[in-house]
C-alpha cells in the first residue's frame, strides 16, 4: 500500500523568487508531456520518493501518477500546492526540510533552462559554447564559490553495490570528511549515498557546519537514481554529457568504486579526456577503490584498459584495494597537486576552465542500430579518440540494458552489433562478460540477455 | 592637486563569478564610448569619488580622466587592476571595503544589463515587459528578500541641501532606525546620505547588524550623485525610469525631503502613479518633511499640486515640519497598513506586483524642442495623466538645467517653449519662481537663466 | 602496537581563557595523584582514546602510562602540549577538532571546580546548595541556553550492547533527529553513541545545523565510557550523583535502552524521584524502548518493578519494542506537554527547578559491606523511598563489579549480604539472574561470580 | 516634565541566567543603601537616562526617585519590571536593545562581584590578587577575546567638552575606525561617545559587523557618565582603580582628548605606570590629541609634565594637534608594534599581563584633608612614585569638585592643604589655574572656588 500526504510548502529560503510570467509557465495548466511543468512534477516527485531504493523507476511513477504540484503566488511570495505525494518524504505530516529544498533547487534550474532557451547569448553548437552553458548554469544554483580551497571530491559507483561495498564506501566517505573534503556524487543511492554519510559524521566531527553534499543528476536519471536526503546542493543539468562535464570540471579530484556498465562509461568519458594531448600536464587525482571482495571488478578493467588503451591510460589512475585510509590520503594529496598547479597557471579554483573536452565528448549519443554498429574502434585511433568511442559503446548497452525507448527498439530489431579489430572485441567481450558474472548488469529476469553482440 | 592610487582588487563574496567570455566583453580592449567597458569605468569612477562633494561632474570625470579599470582572471577567480584611481577611497593604500563591493555590484549588473539584451525572453515593448525586467534585474542582485517584513523606506530629496536640512534628514533616519526601518535612496550625498547615516547609528543602538542602505541609480546620474559609502547594497538601473520604478516597486513607503525640480519631478511620477484609478485602494505612505526652515519649500509644492492636481492628489500625502519623530512614526504606521493589505491581497513583501504604472510613466521622454512644446498641459485631462505630463515638463527642465547634451541644445536653440492653459502656467511658474528664489536650481552662475519659457 | 603523538593544541574559541594563577595550578609541576592536574591527564587521555572500544579502562591507562599533557600560556594564549598521545584522535597528524574541544571542557569544568571549592558561596549540605552547584557547572559549561524551546532527549543504556540493539539505537536518535531534538547521554560507546550518530543524519537531512549532542561524564567513568567524537558538548561533573542530576534537570524526557545493572540503577534513581509526592504532578516522558530481540530485558524490569514498587511506578514509564518511530512520536508528544506545563508554572525551559530531589539521592553511597548490610528493602517504606535504596544495592553492584577498589575488598571479604523481605529480595533475586542469563553483567571471566549475596 | 514608563524585559541572549538564590539576592526586597539592589537599581537609572546629558547626576537620580527594578523568575527564565523608568529609553513604547542589553550586563557584573566576595579564590591584599580579580571579571563579562589581533583603542577625555572637541573626537574616532581599529571608553557623553560614533560610521563603511564599542565604568561614576547607547559591551568594575586597570590591561593604545582634571589624574596614572623601570621596554603607544583651538590645554599639560617628571616621561606620549587622519595612523602604527612585541614575548593579546602595575596604584586613595596634606610631592622620589604622587593629588582635587562626601568635608573643614617643594607646586599651581582659565572645573556657581590651597 502506498501512504500519500497533501500539503503546501513555501521557501526558506531566498533564492526562488519568481515572477509572475515564470509562474505562469509552471503551472499545472500547461499539460503537455514534456512541458516544463511535466518535468518539474517527475523532479519532484524523485525527490520526494529518495528515501527508498527502486530499480524500477517506471513502477514508482506508475504508484504515484495522481501526484501532482502546481505553483501559486502568495503573501510573502511563491507556494507549491503538492497533492497525492509519497508519504516517507515527511515527518509527522511535515517535509523534511532536505526534501522541500531540492524542490525549489529543481524549480530553479528549470526555470533557468528555459531562460537560456529563449536566449540567444548560448551558442550551443560549439565547444565552448556548451561549457559557458554548464558554467551559467552552476553560477546561477550558486554551486560556484569563490574564494574556497580545493576539496571537492566527485564518487562514482554503482547506485545498487552490496552491503560490504556500500560500508566501504561510507568508509571512505568518513575518512575523506576527516582530511576536511567534500562530497560530490550522481546523488543516488548506493555509491552515491555512502560516502556523503560517512563525510556527514566525519564532519561533525571536525566541527564543519558547512560540508558540501553536492548532487548532480539530470532528468533522465533522476526517477531511478533520486537524490538521498544527505544532498544539500542539488543541480539538475539538462542531459547527461553536460552533467558529465559538470562533474569534470567541478571536481579536484574523483574515486571511482564498483559499479556496472554505467560506471565503465564514466571511467571511458573520463580517460577520453585526461588522454587528450591538451590535458598531458594537468593533474587529476583519480583513484578506483573498493573492498577487498570486489577486487576483481577493477582487476578486469585495469586489464581492459592496459589491452585497449595502453600503458599510458593506465597511469592516469591508482587502484586502492580495502584500504579506506589509503585512498582518503592519496586523494588529499592529489588535490594538494591541483591548488598548487591552479595557482602557477592563475586559474580559478572552482570550475576547470583549462581542461580541454572534445565535443565529440559534449555531444549526446544517440544509440541507434545504424550508430552503434557505426562506432570505430580500431587500435589505429589516437587513444583519447578510442576511448571516446569506448565509451559510446557503453553508453549504448547502458541504454539498451535499461532505456524503455531503446529497450523497445531491441525488442523489435534484435541486438546491437557492435564491430572493431579482434584485439578490441576480445577484452570488451571478457569485461562484459566478467559484469554479467558479478552481477553488475540490470537483471530484468533471473538470466541477463545481452542487447548487443560483439562482432570482430 | 589630485592623489591617485594603483590598486588590484578581487570579490570578498562569491556572486561575482564571471565567465571567460563575459570578462572579454568587460576588458579595455573594447574601447567605444558607449561600449560596455566605458559604462563600467565610468560607474566605477563615481563609486571611488563618493567621499567628495561635487555639482560638476563633468570636471570630476576630467580630472581622472587617466582612470583605467581592467579585469583579468586569477588564480582563485576575478581580479580588477585599477590605475589611477580616487585616492580618498582608500585608507592607508587600501581600497575601503564599501568602494570594493559596490565596484563588484556595478560589474554584475551591468554584466546582467548586457545578458538581457542579447535575450528574447524580455518584451521590452510592453508594460508588462518592462516591470518583468526590473524585477529581474533586482533579483540578480540579490535585493529582493523572501520572508522579510516590509520595513524598506525609500528617501527622495535634493543632493546639495543645507546642513540644517542635512541635519534634519539624519535625524529622521535615526527616528526611522530606532523604529528597525531599513533606508532606500538614490545613494548620492545631502537628503541621499543623511537618513542613512542616521539609521546606521539607530541600527547600532537597536543590535541590528543587517540594516539595509539600499542606493538605486542608473550611469546618467551616477556621476553627479556618486554612492556614499553607507550604502550597502548598490543597483544600477540602465535608465531613469526603471530607476524610478525600482524605487516604487520596492519600497513600502517613501519620505521626500526638500529638493529642487528633480524631487519635484519625482513627486509627480508618484502622484501620476497613485492618482491611477486602478491604484485606489492601494495604500502607499507618502510623507513630505523638512525643518521648519525649510516649510517654504512644501508650501509651494502643496499649492501647486492643490491648484493643478486638485484636493484628491493632496489626500495622497501628509506634509510634517520639524518633527522628525513624528514623520518616523506616521511612517512606521502606514508600513503596518501596508503589511496587513499585502496579506489580505495574498501579495508579496519585496515587490509591489499590484501597482499599475502606465506605459507611457515606464519610457524615457526624450527633451527635445518639439516633445516639450507639445506637452498636453489641460485640466481637462484625468489628473493621472496631467501629472504625467507635469512630470515630463520637470523632467525636460532638469534636463535642460543640468545634462551636457540638452544645454548645448538649448545654447543654440534658445530656451523651450512650455504651453498649456494658464490655469496651469501660472502655478508652474510660481513654483519655479520659488525654487530659483530658494536656490534650488542649479545655478551655472551668480544668477540662474531659466532653460524654458512659460506660454499661457 | 600502539601509535603515539606528539603535538600541541590550542583552543579554536574564547571559552578558555585562563589567568597565569589558573595555568599554575593545572601545570604537571603538581604531581599528587588526586591533584587537579592528575585529573586533566586522566579525562584528556579518555577523550583522545575514544575511537576505540574498551571495557579494560585501566587495560587502556596502562597503555599511555607515558602520556603527558602540560599547559603554557604562549602567543595568543593558552597552548596545550602533548606527548605520547594516542594516535587515533589525529589525521594526518593533525588532532580532530572535537577532540581538541572536549580537552577545552574538560580544563574549563575541572577549574570552574576548583573555583568552587575555594569558595563560600555554595553550601554543599544541603539539597538547595547541591542543586546550585550542579546549576552553575552547567551554567559556566554554557550548557544552559535560555529562549531555546524543550527538545533535549536523554539516552540511557548499556555501553556494550549487542550489534542489533546498537542498530536500534541509530534507528531512534535518527527519528528523535528527524523530530528536531537533540540528543543528551553519558557520551560512551554503545546506547550513548548510537541515539547522537542517527541524529546527527537527520538533523543533517532537516538541515540543522546546530544540534545538540550532549555528553555528561564524570571522572570516575570517563575512562571506561570515553566521550565518543560525536559528543559537541562535554560537561564534567564531579561525581555520579551530581551527573545523574544534571541529566534529570536538563532533560526535557528520557529514553532508556536496554543495558545492564547499571542502567537498572539509572532507572530506580529516577523513579525515587518521580515517585516523590511532591513530584505527582510534574510531566516527565520516560520511555524503554529496545529492538523485539531485547524484550526479555524490559519483560524482567517491569515485573521487578510491578512486585516491589508497584503499579504506581509502573505508570510512570512506557515500554515500546521494535517500533522506533514510534518512540520518538511519543517522546516528541510527550515533550510538547512539559513545554506547555512549564509556561503555565512560569517554569525555566533550560532547568528543571520544580522536581524535588531529595538530600538522600544526592549524597555519594559508599559501597561498604557495613552500607550494604544495612540498607532497608522493605514494602512498608514509602514506594519513593524503596527505590532510592533499591538504587544503592544496584549502585554497591555495580561497585562491586567493576570497580576495583570494591572489587578488592570482595575478594578479601566476601560478597556483599543484601538483606530484605522475601517479596523483595525473590523478585531482586530474578531480576539480577536475568542479567546474567542474558549476559549483560560484567564477565571477568568465562562465568559470572555474583559479588553479592541476597537474604531474605 | 519628566516622562516615565513601566515596563518588563528579558534577556535576549543567553548570557543571563540566574539561580533563584541569585535573584533572591537582587530582589526589591533587600533595600539597605548599599545592598546589591540598590546598586543595581541605581546602574539601571543610569543606564536608561543615557540619551540624556547632565552633570548633576544628583537632581537627576532625585526625579527618578519613584524608579524601581525587581526581578522575578518566569517561563523561560528571568524577567525585569521596571516602574517609573525614564522615557528616553524607549522607542513607541519598546525599549532600546543597547539599554536592555546594558541592564543584564550590569546584573551579570553585580552578581560577579557578589560571588567573589563570598569566595577566598581571589586575595584582594595582594597585587597580583587585584590584577587576578580584574581579570576574572573582565573573563566572566566576555571582554577577553582570544584569538583577535590587537586592535582595541582606549580613548580617554572629558565629558563635557566644547561641539568643536566632540567633532574632532568624532572624526578620530571614524580614522580609527576605517583602519579596522575598535574603540573603548568610560562610557559617558562628550569624548568618550564621539569616537564611538564616527568609528561605527566607519565600521559600516568597512563593512565590519563585529565592531567593538566597549565601555568601562564603575558605580560611583556611572550616574554622572551614564554609557551612551553606541556602547555594545558594557563592563562595571567595583572601583575607580580596578576601572583604570582595566582599561590599561585591555587597550592596545590610548588617546587621550582634552578634558579637566579628571583627564589629568588618568594621564598621570598611566605615567605612573609607564614610568615604572619594569615597564621600560614594554611598548604602550599614548597620544594626546585635540583640534587646533584645545591646543593650550596639552600645551599646559606637556609643560607641567617636562617640569615635574621630566623629558623621560615627555617622551611616552605624541601631542597631535588638529590632524585626526595622522592621530589614527600613529596609532595604528604602535599596535602594529604591540603586536609584534607581544609575539616574541609570548603575550597573550587580550590582557597585557606583563606590565607592572604597584600596589599603591590599584588602592583607593581616600581623599581625607589628612591624606592630602600627608602627600610626599618632591623631586626626589623615583619619577614613577612621584607620578603617583601627583595622581593622588588630582584625585583628590576630582573628590572635592564634585563628589558630594568630600564637598561637605570641604565646607565643614575648609580646602585641602597640598604641600610639596617649589619645583612641583609652581607648575602645578599653574596647571590649574588654565583648567580654570579654559573652564575646565566643575564650576558649581559662576565662579571656580578651589577646593585646595597649593603650599611651598
Amino acid at each position: 500500500m502506498t501512504f500519500k500526504v497533501d500539503t503546501s510548502i513555501s521557501p526558506k529560503r531566498s533564492l526562488e523568487i519568481l515572477s509572475q510570467k515564470e509562474v505562469e509557465n509552471l503551472r499545472v495548466t500547461s499539460k503537455s508531456e514534456d512541458s516544463l511543468h511535466a518535468l518539474f512534477r517527475q523532479c519532484a516527485l524523485a525527490i520526494l520518493h529518495s528515501g527508498k531504493t527502486t530499480d524500477d523507476a517506471a513502477a514508482m511513477l506508475d504508484a504515484y501518477n495522481d501526484f501532482e504540484i502546481d505553483l501559486i503566488q502568495q503573501d510573502r511570495g511563491l507556494r507549491l500546492n503538492l497533492t497525492n505525494a509519497p508519504a516517507q518524504a515527511f515527518v509527522d505530516g511535515e517535509m523534511i526540510a532536505s526534501s522541500r529544498e531540492m524542490i525549489f533547487s529543481a524549480l530553479r534550474d528549470l526555470i533557468y533552462w528555459q531562460s537560456i532557451r529563449q536566449s540567444s547569448s548560448e551558442d550551443l553548437s560549439t565547444s565552448a559554447g556548451i561549457t559557458d552553458y554548464v558554467f551559467h548554469l552552476l553560477r546561477n544554483a550558486r554551486a560556484l564559490v569563490a574564494g574556497e580551497l580545493p576539496k571537492l571530491v566527485v564518487c562514482w559507483g554503482g547506485h545498487s553495490i552490496n552491503h560490504e561495498e556500500y560500508d566501504y564506501c561510507k568508509d571512505v566517505g568518513h575518512e575523506l570528511g576527516l582530511r576536511k573534503l567534500d562530497i560530490c556524487t550522481g546523488c543516488g543511492p548506493g555509491a552515491m549515498k555512502g560516502p556523503m554519510k560517512g563525510a556527514t559524521i566525519a564532519h561533525s566531527k571536525q566541527r564543519i557546519n558547512d560540508g558540501r553534499y553536492l548532487g548532480i543528476t539530470e532528468p533522465g536519471i533522476i526517477a531511478a537514481e533520486a537524490p538521498n536526503p544527505i544532498v544539500n546542493e542539488l543541480v539538475i543539468l539538462p542531459d547527461i554529457e553536460k552533467r558529465l562535464e559538470a562533474f569534470v570540471r567541478m571536481g579536484h579530484g574523483i574515486i571511482v568504486f564498483p559499479g556496472g556498465v554505467g560506471t565503465a562509461e564514466e571511467i571511458l568519458y573520463l580517460l577520453g579526456i585526461l588522454l587528450h594531448p591538451d590535458n598531458a600536464d594537468i593533474p587529476y587525482p583519480l583513484i578506483f577503490t573498493g573492498p577487498a571482495s570486489s577486487e576483481a571488478y577493477f582487476v578486469h578493467l585495469h586489464e581492459f584498459i592496459g589491452q585497449t588503451l595502453g600503458i599510458e591510460a593506465q597511469q592516469k589512475y591508482r587502484i586502492i584495494i580495502g584500504n579506506s585510509q589509503q585512498a582518503a590520503k592519496e586523494m588529499a594529496a592529489g588535490i594538494e597537486a591541483v591548488r598548487e598547479f591552479r595557482i602557477k597557471q592563475n586559474d580559478a579554483f572552482y570550475f576547470n576552465w583549462a581542461l580541454k573536452i572534445e565535443h565529440a565528448l559534449q555531444q549526446p549519443f544517440d544509440a541507434t542500430h545504424e550508430n552503434m554498429a557505426a562506432l570505430n574502434l580500431s587500435l589505429e585511433l589516437p587513444k583519447h579518440e578510442l576511448a571516446a568511442n569506448l565509451r559510446r559503446a557503453f553508453s549504448g548497452i547502458v541504454a539498451g540494458n535499461v532505456k524503455p525507448k531503446w529497450v523497445r527498439h531491441i525488442k523489435k530489431h534484435g541486438p546491437y552489433q557492435i564491430k572493431g579489430e579482434p584485439a578490441i572485441m576480445e577484452p570488451l567481450d571478457r569485461l562484459l562478460r566478467s559484469f554479467v558474472d558479478q552481477k553488475r548488469m540490470k537483471l530484468p529476469g533471473s538470466e541477463y540477455i545481452p542487447c548487443y553482440e560483439l562482432i570482430d
